[in-house]
């Protein structure tokens, strides 16, 4: 069957039954219920609930074979805590377990294939899967029974809470815990911010099991996660580095290509007929963004107008137009560096919003509902203005969903910036190789060679009314693609097998596109 | 059928069918998994949620008749809301409603029997019913068809939870609250602090209607409970008045039979060897439990030490010693005054808790698990030391459940403060009218007369011991019962018919005891 972004996809892969996207306004019925794992239970008050070893709060816990297991990724690729878990779960000889962290990343100290090739891990659900696991299924150097699921941060707690991923123990790093399981990823040796993706897993999961590096007096406080959700806690001597979180990111790029799209994209966010007092924006991180938020901030300064709120994951340079007054309240999903991680503590309007609320559509409405401006890096855009963030030039494992389709859909003016060829690779191209994000919920594109406005998006009319107003040039998708095709010729097609190895699921759990194994 | 603090109860009242209470530590297995009637749906994010008034949201909640209400009480006595949603909904022809609110007080605008005689209103679950409804049911003036059914606290998350309380339309009064429904009781015009009792509603329940008189930008900073949770938004001229929380409690008394038990209550405490570096307290409201508070800090600050944390309602006398760094953590699932409901927003060691995070033990373990010292005041203690908060001399309704239950089971050393005598009437008897909490959960009963240790108490031993050791002479609670007995003579039994009018219920939903119509 073909789906409303023209996916050609099949009706089932394994026991996974696809059911087709169907577009903007066209979502499935979900109506249903919320159901949780969560067992109403007599707590047993005078048991411990701080265990010597990760082995014994795993045993405690009542892990499984054939169990699903639970992380968030707020550390990023400083996380230590996915790795000691896994291992501990090895040594105990539990397998077959499905592996659902919010997103997997390339964690430096853990091979996470070594737990695929051995049957610990046989399912792996997340918001996407860079680094060697990706790069594994995708090139069948391990395989699965099922495909992966991907999902947008967005989506997980919907399929959480209907029932489509129940957690069975979750695993929450945080950086400072009391014994009794009240804990927050704010102080400690090792914050790591906002604790956001793992409010919805510490309410649903089956069990929870909190790991920390720095055990404080109880209460904990401030607190995250409160204790009444907690079964365990356990003590470790280093939940993860902090100083990777941000991986960089935080510096300001001195590449000119990089800061051109940067400054066209303060230039359509402030010709907007939208930016005006109290706006609000998700600039996000990577080079372009950060050097964005940057230009946006002297902008502001300028035309003497501050925003109402920033929001989803927070870099330092948005705590620096806090701190100056230029935004009025900073909410974290996820703190993308390690002064962002710190900055929740001691700053009333900077604080930690659950995942749920930032971006998931099937509650009552979240942050995205109000967002003005989302600029969100890709590696492809298509010219159906299709968002490719997952797949790389070869069909490689290159990023995750993230909040892509979330922020895409929910911001007014949803701004996609890249580099219009990246060495040989164009990244304006006739058709994504993987389509993660569909085209009617992107209202821009900027290359450093033009800006393209999407005819199909609700906000076309006003947006190109006023981009005209501030005398800012258009091109046409078509011609950067062109441009793009002129410079780096036409790409060989990427060859795959009839495979599927990983599902890109769309915001209701339809199926945006799947991804093949490579030939 | 007699339970296990020797009352007599029917199998059954109505439909209600009497699990009989069976002890501490025997509860009966309800191991289940939580349910909600929050429904997975995609939000309307276009829809403006701020309605024009509360007849509008009403009927867009879809309210019917035979359906289940919620309030929370944190306005007490100054509460507007109740009466106004109850009017409008009277006016909207809508009918036999449960009514089930954190609790019932005597609201001052709002004369409930009215929508019970009317019909409005057929059944009631709250913590206590005092005030005109109360009494107009135990005198027989208006009658329901079930009885209401009274629950500590702690209890009612674990009855939502549970699906035996199930909430249609959560009513949240907030004090300041965005259009998309962010809101919190700690800024506006008319704050009431914690919102601790609301988090189990807005979660649970069907549909969740915000009320404020302080319509703040979007989005409001704190939040205490989020948009992702609320349908609609109604602004109403007032909502409370927050001068009326206190009603006078947090005045320091002059009645030296007051002072004196408070200042023995200070001896108990610093006497035992739990009193220490780092240990915590409840206090709770009322003149002898204020002036107790201000013993304390002052015995504190005599002997050098600080306190880990305060708990559960708070008052201003709490907020001076926190101000005075003798308290590390002040944990608010209520705010008992004004100063208190207004010390959360600037104060980082005074937070907002969650009633289930306070009380509920069927979670995974609550704030009460580490309690060194509870105080609370009572109507009635007998020989037994079982506790009676909730009918007066002559049966009427005088009190609520509170967390008074909680805070006995849950507390190292519970400490019930009461005048030996009230008027005629003794306040230490052969047997209370009403059980509500069970004796084996009493360590302490202090009255002017003398200090009573109960020797069924799992801290007997070491009480005993440190209070030996420091001095203080204990008397038996039987030679207490036999003081007031002397001096008020012995007291007329209240005569009741058979029928039962309210169910006490304990923390685990078996029941303590049932309140039978005066004669």
């Amino acid at each position: 069957m073909i789906n409303a972004v023209g996916r050609e996809l099949p009706d089932a892969v394994g026991s996974y039954v696809v059911r087709p996207y169907q577009g903007l306004g066209a979502e499935q019925a979900y109506t249903g219920t919320a159901v949780t794992r969560r067992t109403v239970q007599r707590a047993k008050d005078r048991e411990p609930k701080l265990l010597p070893d990760l082995v014994s709060a795993i045993r405690a816990a009542g892990l499984r074979d054939g169990m699903t297991i639970s992380f968030h990724h707020s550390f990023r690729e400083g996380d230590y805590t996915v790795g000691l878990v896994l291992t501990a779960i090895r040594s105990m000889g539990i397998r077959n377990l499905r592996f659902a962290p919010s997103a997997v990343v390339n964690i430096s100290n853990c091979d996470l294939l070594e737990f695929v090739r051995d049957g610990t891990i046989t399912a792996v659900e997340a918001s996407g899967i860079r680094g060697v696991l990706g790069d594994g299924l995708i090139n069948g150097e391990v395989r699965l029974e099922q495909p992966v699921i991907l999902r947008p941060h967005g989506a997980r707690p919907r399929a959480i809470e209907t029932g489509e991923l129940t957690i069975d123990v979750a695993f929450i790093a945080a950086s400072a815990a009391d014994a009794y399981g009240n804990c927050t990823g704010q102080t400690g040796a090792n914050p790591c911010g906002s604790l956001g993706y793992s409010f919805v897993d510490a309410q649903n999961a089956g069990k929870v099991i909190v790991i920390t590096d720095t055990l404080v007096e109880y209460p904990c406080v401030p607190v995250s996660i409160s204790q009444q959700y907690v079964d365990y806690v356990v003590k470790m001597p280093q939940i993860g580095n902090p100083e990777k979180i941000g991986a960089g990111a935080a510096r300001l790029t001195k590449n000119p290509r990089d800061l051109m799209i940067a400054e066209m994209t303060a230039d359509v966010i402030c010709a907007s007929s939208l930016f005006r007092q109290g706006f609000s924006f998700q600039t996000g991180v990577g080079a372009i963004s950060i050097a964005c938020t940057k230009f946006l901030a002297e902008r502001m300064k300028q035309a003497g107008i501050t925003a109402g709120f920033a929001l989803g994951g927070i870099t330092s340079a948005i705590i620096d137009m806090y701190d100056a007054g230029q935004v009025r309240a900073v909410a974290c999903s996820q703190s993308f560096d390690a002064v962002a991680a710190k900055a929740i503590l001691d700053r009333p309007g900077v604080y930690e919003i659950d995942n749920s609320d930032y971006a998931n559509p099937f509650r009552r409405g979240s942050y995205l509902s109000h967002l003005n401006f989302g600029v969100l890096s890709a590696l492809e855009v298509d010219t159906d203005f299709n968002v490719n963030i997952l797949t790389g030039s070869s069909g490689q494992m290159m990023g995750g969903l993230g909040g892509g389709p979330d922020v895409a859909e929910g911001a007014d003016v949803s701004i996609v910036v890249l580099p219009i060829v990246r060495g040989r690779t164009p990244s304006i191209v006739k058709r994504v190789f993987t389509c993660c994000t569909p085209g009617e919920s992107v209202a821009c594109v900027i290359t450093q060679a033009g800006i393209a406005l999407n005819p199909r998006h609700r906000s076309y009319a006003i947006l190109a009314q006023d981009l005209e107003a501030a005398g800012i040039r258009t091109v046409s998708i078509g011609s950067l693609q062109e441009l793009a095709q002129s410079i780096t010729g036409e790409p060989e097609p990427i060859r795959t097998t009839d495979e599927v190895v990983a599902v890109v699921e769309a915001r209701d759990g339809t199926v945006m596109d799947v991804i093949r194994r490579i030939r």
